[in-house]
């Protein structure tokens, strides 16, 4: 016997498929009397409710959201094209949505997403986040999640980075090499662990290579104004860096317009390198060694695993964390001195 | 009297709003004996529906969308940061799609977006736009729209735009009073009125200082490859250019690599202008020469009108078309010849 479904029902009541569903699910719209005989029916003929309809009633927005922290950065924009590709292929669209660095905003974005307005995200959380209870919120409420880039290592949802420590290690070894012994490091926030990641990579370099010797972390914002303060102290101190390695694309641009205002010579008087994906930075005077992260390739993977778990696919085990290799491309920033 | 509402009827019924609600718009989810016992009191207590409820049961997504080509160009990214001050002023979302240059793609969300997912839409076309009848129909379905950079003249909806002409036509005379005798224009889409009024401006300023003189204009895409064979060919032709205005960042980035490569000094053989919000142009070897465009103050002004149209107020006939002018930042790389 074919299988009775909620549309034949509806027909033979003279209903509509959806005042059916209600009286089935025993709705205070729907009048008794409704309810009862569609009740009758429904037993008569053996109707079985599907057990994927409400995964499929909770899966029908065809959407799903990238949750970031800014577009200017060229990083989360090519990031999110990676993320669109995947969304293409599967016929789903993607909202974007931002947090300006601002964890409030973040939540309230969060607590929008619990209504089935999508059917799953992807957060790059702000570098003011310093809780985990609203990305809970939402895997509690049947929401699949996954993290990329800046992760939060409390909450168990697939990860997708890149091999921040390693890269950072291998940047600041790479002034070094070049000549320098004095690097300072441009962080941009204590609370996310990818800058304590790109900060144990600075500091493993000077305790391999300049143990004991000038150390100096500078804390960023995201405020370029506020930074290029910063930075011309740190240029103008009595004990100046001859290195700087940058966490943020934005870092090692605010480094250059400092240099440019107080006439500081890169690399004869300071090299620099920052992480960064303009490619632009290849024009810059003089052009800009870059830790360049595999952005699309990042968005590309989060989605990828994002889709099989809205499709309810098992993960591999080394699905729930993958990290990606970033690639140093070095240029006349840190080349040896030329003054 | 009090007036009574939705609520009370609800109570002294012992029914939930919502029921009340259906019953009163005659919905088939309800029975008829509900709908009776529901008219009878509302008759009864003088129940009169609220004028203005309709449409706040619109405007109850507290989310608007804007709908931009891509982000990867800085002008759509400070444009959305525009919005997103007015959005989070008055407690609004703001959902960002991206087109990719995409007609198709742009004519889905849009369909998507005639569902009340959001209750108003900002947008600025691909460049493979062609029609409007996906904007015209999500206007009949009463979603208040704004049009702002690349806006379509056809459709009666209020535009934000910048000076295209008149800045272009500067950018240009400014080329020619440096010396260049042959400018030609690097330009993005013959479907787009914006690309049209800056090749309407180019076209003045030769008229004007150079009538019958040395034209040429190129037709460039979003790919970077293909831009950067056209701009070789151009350079490398019998009789090249001796000026290049680009009228987005992207192609004046596509010359500046392409005469890295080819060894093309500037300003001394070629001198180059181009649309562009990238602040870091200025760190550029040359530092490049830009139309800086409003792009936050344009976002800032889409969004203020749109929520003009969404609260149902008046707009004053000057807000129907808001023209905000764009600067001219003048730096090396179009200085007079350095060779």
């Amino acid at each position: 016997m074919n299988q009775v479904n909620l549309k034949q029902l509806a027909q033979e009541l003279g209903l509509a498929v959806s005042t059916v569903s209600r009286a089935l699910r025993d709705s205070h719209e729907i009048s008794q009397e409704t309810k009862d005989r569609v009740q009758a029916l429904a037993t008569k003929l053996g109707f079985q409710p599907n057990p994927y309809a409400s995964s499929l009633r909770r899966n029908k927005s065809k959407t799903i959201a990238a949750i970031v922290p800014e577009i200017e950065n060229n990083f989360f924009s090519q990031a999110i094209n990676g993320v669109e590709l995947v969304a293409k292929q599967k016929g789903y669209h993607v909202l974007i949505y931002l947090t300006h660095e601002d964890f409030h905003h973040e939540q309230e974005i969060l607590q929008l997403l619990r209504n089935g307005r999508v059917d799953g995200l992807m957060i790059s959380v702000s570098n003011t986040t310093t809780g985990t209870e609203h990305l809970e919120a939402c895997r509690k409420a049947g929401l699949p999640i996954v993290s990329f880039d800046r992760v939060l290592d409390e909450i168990d949802v697939p990860k997708v980075t890149t091999d921040d420590t390693e890269v950072s290690f291998r940047a600041v070894e790479h002034l070094i090499k070049k000549g320098c012994t004095k690097v300072a490091f441009l962080s941009m926030s204590d609370n996310l662990s990818i800058s304590k990641r790109r900060q144990s990579g600075y500091k493993k370099a000077l305790d391999k290579y300049l143990p004991d010797g000038w150390e100096q972390v500078v804390q960023c914002s995201p405020d370029d104004a506020h930074n290029r303060q910063l930075i011309a102290g740190l240029l103008e101190q009595a004990d100046p860096p001859d290195g700087i390695f940058a966490a943020v694309e934005k870092f090692a641009i605010n480094t250059y317009q400092v240099c440019q205002e107080l006439n500081i010579h890169i690399p004869g008087k300071l090299k620099v390198i920052g992480f960064s994906n303009l490619s632009a930075t290849a024009l810059f005077h003089p052009p800009l060694s870059t830790i360049v992260q595999p952005a699309y390739e990042i968005g590309r993977e989060a989605a990828t695993i994002l889709f099989k778990l809205i499709e309810n696919k098992k993960l591999l085990p080394t699905e729930n964390k993958i990290v990606l290799p970033s690639q140093l491309i070095l240029r006349k920033s840190t080349a040896k001195s030329s003054l």
